[in-house]
């Protein structure tokens, strides 16, 4: 029961962080060895495929070595404007 | 099972998301009304009571008329510092 406009925060969402992973040259086992987050999860996570907790985002954070903020940074209503 | 680290990532939270309705003028009632978010989920968000998903952040941002990212403008080691 995922709206098109939820769907599409999570696809945002997804792209951020893996642009942010990448960004620091990490694989997803990489960081899932510097987190409490599942390999298999933020691979879901970055397909937009499966919503994230603050706590979760939290731990990705830290394995990104950045603030939580930065992984929401991408404007609420971009999935509106194509 | 949420650790004292991850408690104060939520009571951060919590607090933002307080100080951010009542800069808006709304009570827990009328924001409730503006988005698909429980007036009682919203209270247990505020105490830091609750872990929340991104999905429902979203709803809040929508509430309060801010980006997602502003409700995340806490430092994720403040809880460290004390």
């Amino acid at each position: 029961m995922v709206s098109d406009l939820d769907r599409g925060i999570l696809i945002q969402f997804g792209k951020r962080l893996k642009s942010l992973r990448q960004s620091k040259n990490l694989t997803l086992r990489k960081m899932a060895l510097l987190c409490n987050v599942e390999y298999a999860d933020i691979q879901r996570y970055e397909t937009g495929k499966q919503n994230i907790t603050l706590l979760s985002l939290a731990e990705l954070a830290k394995a990104l070595d950045v603030e939580p903020r930065e992984l929401l940074d991408f404007r609420k209503f971009d999935t509106q404007s194509t």
